[in-house]
């Protein structure tokens, strides 16, 4: 399939079967996360795998008892930095120019304008900011799962503050953003699989200027 | 090209040749981004496809004078809603209802549930949400520009109020969230083209609940 049948193949699997996940592919779409852009090459995220059927269980009523949370092979957690910080933005930096054999003073006025732009800003600036990289990344662990032929359902439906707690995000300087599950359709009990998949007509989505 | 590879061959260009992309690669992109997964499936964004030289001239200052804007083949720019209101829920729920064939009663309850959850939300985190789908949408435009073989530079680094005065888009309730320039790298004058690709090491990305 080449990226638009999978794109059209997918959907927000509503019921999976319980089959696992081989791990070749969970290590595919990881690595798409891996690989995703993010401003300034920060990726302010980290992303929690979990396969432990425990901590599933305690994770469903916090998703408001979505099924696939426990029907799901693998749960991926998207968790945001709550806020950019001089140290974060540093480490960043040296690690980039120490792979590139690079000196510092390579970055410094670019890192120096960067930590002053985002260190005026809010948490909750800061956060809105780093939030949207991980849905560039979910964006892309998406397309990945697809071409993988695993399903995923993308959640936001779920009580965040809860699932930091449970999961001791907080102590990490992390928020969570969304959940992905990873398993299989269970296409004949899935009301979703059979509806057609709906999206904004290109004449209202695009504007043309030529 | 796998979805991988593909990865591994984009990133950030700098230079832009201004080499003309084809249109059925353009299309094939645009498509990608239009069979995004949005929250609700809402997609709650536009996109401008802009290739007009002069507008390109003007968006280039409001830019900081970024050379991708005049040296891109097409200019992508992100808008998304600027908030949430009734109709525009109410117009994509009937949309998608009469295009499955459903009575608007079969989702009233989640349709009201998601209009109170929303509407109770100042706009700015109205904004916040619709500009993180927009980010989706700009993740897999990423991957479907690497998979035609075409350069695309995301950018942030733009007077995002300027630039929606420019484009008019207040007064169509929008906001520019991001700009995707599409062409093809001037390899030999672009400096982060012989730099190695540096992403966080797994270890520190990912946590494993085994």
């Amino acid at each position: 399939m080449d990226l638009i049948e999978s794109l059209q193949w997918r959907y927000a699997t509503k019921k999976m079967t319980g089959e696992k996940v081989p791990q070749d592919k969970i290590d595919y779409i990881l690595e798409a996360i891996r690989l995703s852009p993010s401003s300034s090459g920060l990726q302010p995220y980290e992303i929690l795998v979990i396969t432990n059927e425990e901590l599933k269980e305690k994770i469903k009523p916090i998703a408001y008892g979505q099924g696939q949370i426990t029907d799901a092979s693998h749960i991926l957690v998207f968790a945001a930095w709550d806020k950019y910080t001089v140290e974060r933005i540093n480490t960043s930096f040296a690690r980039s120019n120490a792979e590139r054999g690079l000196p510092d003073s390579a970055t410094d006025a670019y890192r120096t304008r960067l930590i002053g732009l985002m260190t005026n800003q809010t948490p909750e600036q800061n956060f809105a900011h780093t939030a949207k990289q991980s849905a560039i990344a979910l964006g892309i662990a998406m397309v990945a799962a697809a071409d993988q032929q695993v399903d995923a359902t993308p959640m936001e439906g779920f009580d965040a503050l809860a699932l930091d707690e449970l999961l001791g995000l907080a102590s990490k300087g992390l928020k969570s953003t969304a959940i992905l599950t990873l398993g299989y359709r269970d296409e004949a009990n899935d009301w979703l699989a059979k509806l057609k998949k709906v999206r904004t007509p290109k004449e209202l989505l695009y504007t043309h200027f030529n």
